[in-house]
């Protein structure tokens, strides 16, 4: 099978499923669509077309994946339905609030077009889900945790950066170990948002900047810090963009449940994932889901999935009798 | 939806089905069919019927899951396949070798009968399979680890009973923590058998039995104990009842793999079990792949299926919608 995919939208995410191609030998990057001028934009692959965004109706029947690699807020409630038309795709949307509406726009252009679209694949919404669907469905009398970090938020970094005062920031969400100790020991705990989660910030100020001032005002963030427990290190410009340039993420999604007819037995189900590159892992999940995608259309299947509905192996570039022989 | 079941073997695991069932609203346990004499087998569903094995095809048409809870070694092969011929089945065949094998039995009977077969169901068998595939599709660049425990084996525990001399035994693997670590940092280090694992068994001799000949004989015992470090305490008949009494096992799933076009970003993910009771946890495995089968023949789908093959949210008591708002 080969899969010829594109991209929309070249940032870290774009970058980070542009790699994850390379890995795949089934899989070939036919084109990148921009917004930006196309001749001002480098892709890494030498094969791949470089396009305007406005192109890509022309390139229907030349691709048999678009990866959507736009954010959540802006570009993917419209964008990806609006490809849904012509392409079969996969998104990332991750606002999980609006989870069921994006499904039912998505789901509907889909199925007027004949393709396949698959929303909100990454890890958190992803495999955070899927652990969270199968240990529920495993354990029906239990209780689900999940952890974040330790990694960067780009949305409190950018709160911070919002500031009068912040040059730059970098902030770091942290699990609780004690918490997550209490979770694995079965002892069930309700926890509150900062019991579960700190946050640790690293700033640095604009010339002149009142230190004191900024924070106080990160320390009382309505939503965003108010209820951690925050720590705030001011530092150069120059040690931020050295120790602190990576994007890494994870966390953990456990689930904590009883069994026997008594329900005397406990059991823990726990997920983890230790990333160096946030996008990158994302990136990676993504493409394995095209790979779905691409089975699922040439099976005559239509319409909006999510990684709920899709069988493992449609993941996997191996067969059945190969995964049963060699991973069962 | 309303899933009957019935159970074929009433022992630890046929137990941990009838526990599991009660857990799930929308399943009740029709009947227990075992080779005893009927009379002989009190089961705790009083509304549950206990009949002998032959009489299962009088209950074709009041059974909508049967679930087979005999050993892989001699049970199984045989009668999965010849229940497929009446039932929609689930297994948990755990002979890795011959999967291949079982799956094409159950696969030519399922398709003959109309019905669904899901062998090789429980946790390795099974969710570890699931987390080896999802995860090496994730990241193929990579390397995979499984380790196992601390739990009991029982092949291991009556590898011991059969040593003369000894009156009972129980054997508990346990994963070597360093071993663990240097592989969630990314080591990738290559393991040999012995600092994977190590083996730990509780012994009571019969009276008069020769302790240093036991010991030696457990130690030197090619493929169970002679690759491992192996501890042998001995202890009294009423030590081993009050403190090794439970069945716990458990284990890890771990996968190191690279992104980035030069590869030069790290990923671990990894999934752990860590299980009171062995039985009962594959038991509820078993019984939510039991709601994946019934579904599945619902919609008119036939012959030999995997947990590669079937969907995620065919597990769930929930629908799709339910699970995109509150799962995803």
């Amino acid at each position: 099978m080969n899969i010829r995919i594109g991209i929309s939208g070249y940032g870290n995410l774009g970058r980070g499923v542009e790699c994850a191609i390379r890995q795949n030998a089934d899989m070939e990057l036919a084109a990148v669509f921009t917004r930006r001028d196309p001749k001002q934009v480098s892709v890494l692959t030498k094969t791949a077309s470089v396009c305007h965004v406005s192109e890509a109706a022309e390139w229907k029947d030349k691709i048999d994946v678009m990866i959507l690699c736009g954010g959540s807020a802006t570009d993917l409630p419209t964008q990806t339905p609006e490809f849904a038309k012509l392409f079969n795709v996969v998104d990332s949307f991750d606002t999980h609030a609006n989870i069921p509406k994006h499904f039912e726009n998505v789901d509907s252009a889909a199925k007027e077009s004949g393709k396949v679209g698959i929303i909100s694949v990454g890890w958190d919404p992803g495999m955070f889900s899927l652990n969270r669907m199968y240990a529920s469905a495993i354990l029906p009398n239990g209780r689900d945790y999940t952890f974040w970090g330790k990694g960067v938020s780009q949305g409190h970094s950018d709160a911070i950066r919002r500031i009068e005062g912040v040059k730059d920031a970098r902030q770091y969400t942290i699990p609780v170990e004690t918490a997550l100790e209490s979770v694995r020991e079965g002892k069930n705990p309700a926890l509150s948002t900062r019991e579960k989660h700190t946050r640790e910030c690293y700033v640095v100020l604009e010339e002149g900047a009142d230190a004191a001032k900024v924070e106080q005002e990160i320390k009382t963030m309505p939503n965003y810090f108010a209820d951690y427990d925050t720590t705030v290190h001011f530092i150069s410009e120059e040690e931020l963009e050295r120790e602190h340039s990576g994007i890494p993420h994870g966390g953990f999604v456990l689930r904590s449940g009883k069994t026997g007819w008594e329900e005397e037995n406990n059991h823990l189900i726990e997920y983890r994932l230790k990333l160096d590159s946030n996008p990158e892992f994302t990136a990676s999940v993504i493409v394995a889901y095209a790979r779905a995608a691409c089975r699922l259309y040439r099976e005559g299947q239509t319409g909006a999935k999510t990684v709920f509905d899709i069988p493992p192996a449609y993941l996997s570039a191996k067969d059945g009798a190969a995964l049963r022989a060699e991973m069962l």
